[in-house]
């Protein structure tokens, strides 16, 4: 039998982009919107602010333990109006493949791309697809944007001293499993990535009411990155606790063997919290009880001075967390 | 001195990222809502519903006669939402970049885009910036999408026997001055592609009510593929006159030494517009006093017999205009 490749025809516009639209894309979105194939989508008008977001996704590799460039496309982009405090509700996704890319491992991202969107209750609601010719890419990229309904108003500026700092579970998981899985360390324990959609864990956090002050996933750049993102320009700073960080015994054992800090790897499926002092314990509760932030834990707060991002080691010292000038592992996300 | 590139480091998310978007990226988009960085913008509520569209854009050569991708990922969104029926509005910008680019060429890309956006009265408010390695994409890659307000109910299903089909210029432009540019043809005569945001046009032609009932953008699959697709199970047909299909000398000249047919090449300036027999006139007129539709032109009817769509020739012969299997074009946008 053979095996079904991406043509550059696939891309061109004719009948054999429609088919592919009809009988492979289309398989999967099934959305009455995205059906119709119009030049755009038209979407129910909202009383609320939106939120608009977009995000390319160009990991290598594509297929990875715990998910896939689908998967993470549509985790990405509504991971970031969620922590914005929109409710997602409407993607766009669009390819570029490499010709000669075959048609089952489309499938398998379409599929997986799918079944993320749908249990989100967000619509795939316009699309397209382009193809390059073999070796102009790698394999395949996806672009998705998205529109939410900003429900709650997060933003730096609400940032306080004494706020304390949570992070929903533990880091540094995606980077390594994307690492492991390209380089083939070939590590006996296994990491899978925590890619997933965090909207239900974070809607159910905001309704302590305006007691989260601003949140960011630690995605590209990992926590150090939105600590110090977070506070830029303000006169605070912030300390975290080295021993309060919650990292998996795998994560830090090829962490070390790779040289890298979980702090600076990316993740994708957890949030950095900034909460009021007061409700931090109950918001740490209410994580704790969803199944995507069982590892949560209060890792830091926000001080008066020193300015910057500082770390209290296990031993009593205390270091900077100064932003790298760029991140050891490319193509993460 | 020495070339300033693209490194893999410049989509890590560390410090190079953010040094490229503060000192390239935000020094052409100015817009308010991008320049807070954050990961998702935040948008006014509409009252009206609203269009929603998604394009990547991987056209080789980047620069050509007429425009460069940049300019043409702005403006392909925006027609997109203006064929809805919608006054665009917000875009985001998302590009995958190979390692090795020089910045100069960048910064080309993205002075044309803006130029664009802002020509366009529209805003610019999210967008993304990843690296891959060399050899792992050619050169550049944009993803643009774009939201509109939708101001004109358009849609096939308001196409009617005796319609009238309008084309707002000049056909194949934009595909012979990409293939000029990328086959090295060295013809004589030089053409530009028709790349522009056509939103004013059709803004002025919507001011005649509802008598436009339906139009499109005749991109990839050109023509040909606009008609098929508009009256795609209908029982309807369309018949054009091959003598009023506004052609330039030169295009005409190239199509032939390539093989090709005007019909079925790609246009990113035009739009073919399904109008009311009676009002047909009018649109025509109000097309033609803007500078890009002075050679707009009624090139055709929807007739009730036979389905499908026709083409009469000059010497008043009768044949079908199919859609092509896949246009011969790869990477025209």
């Amino acid at each position: 039998m053979k095996e079904e490749r991406i043509r550059l025809g696939h891309g061109s516009g004719g009948l054999l982009t429609s088919k592919l639209i009809r009988d492979v894309v289309l398989r999967y979105f099934d959305s009455k919107i995205l059906g119709r194939l119009e030049d755009a989508a038209e979407l129910p008008a909202e009383k609320k602010n939106l939120a608009f977001t977009t995000d390319s996704y160009v990991v290598d590799p594509i297929f990875f333990p715990g998910g896939d460039i689908g998967k993470l496309a549509i985790c990405g982009t509504i991971n970031d109006l969620a922590v914005k405090g929109a409710t997602p509700k409407f993607l766009s996704f669009a390819l570029i493949i490499e010709e000669g890319f075959p048609i089952v491992d489309l499938e398998r991202i379409l599929r997986s791309a799918t079944r993320t969107a749908h249990a989100a209750r967000v619509s795939v609601v316009c699309g397209d697809t382009k193809v390059v010719d073999r070796g102009k890419a790698d394999k395949i990229f996806i672009t998705t944007s998205g529109i939410g309904v900003i429900e709650h108003n997060l933003c730096t500026t609400r940032i306080r001293h004494g706020d304390r700092i949570i992070v929903s579970g533990t880091i540094g998981d995606h980077g390594i499993a994307i690492m492991n899985e390209r380089l083939k360390l070939g590590l006996q324990f296994k990491v899978r990535s925590d890619v997933a959609s965090l909207h239900g864990l974070i809607r159910n956090i905001l309704r302590t009411g305006s007691a989260v002050h601003f949140m960011r996933d630690p995605t590209r750049g990992g926590v150090v990155s939105v600590l110090n993102e977070a506070i830029e320009g303000m006169r605070n700073g912030i300390i975290i606790s080295e021993t309060a960080l919650p990292i998996k015994k795998q994560v830090r054992g090829a962490s070390e063997i790779l040289g890298l800090d979980p702090l600076y790897i990316a993740n994708e499926g957890k949030i950095v919290a900034f909460v009021e002092e007061k409700k931090a314990d109950e918001v740490l509760r209410i994580m704790r009880a969803h199944p995507l932030g069982r590892r949560a834990a209060m890792i830091g707060e926000v001080v008066g001075k020193p300015v910057g991002v500082w770390m209290r080691t296990g031993i009593g010292g205390t270091h900077p967390l100064m932003r790298m000038e760029a991140e050891g592992l490319p193509r993460i996300c």
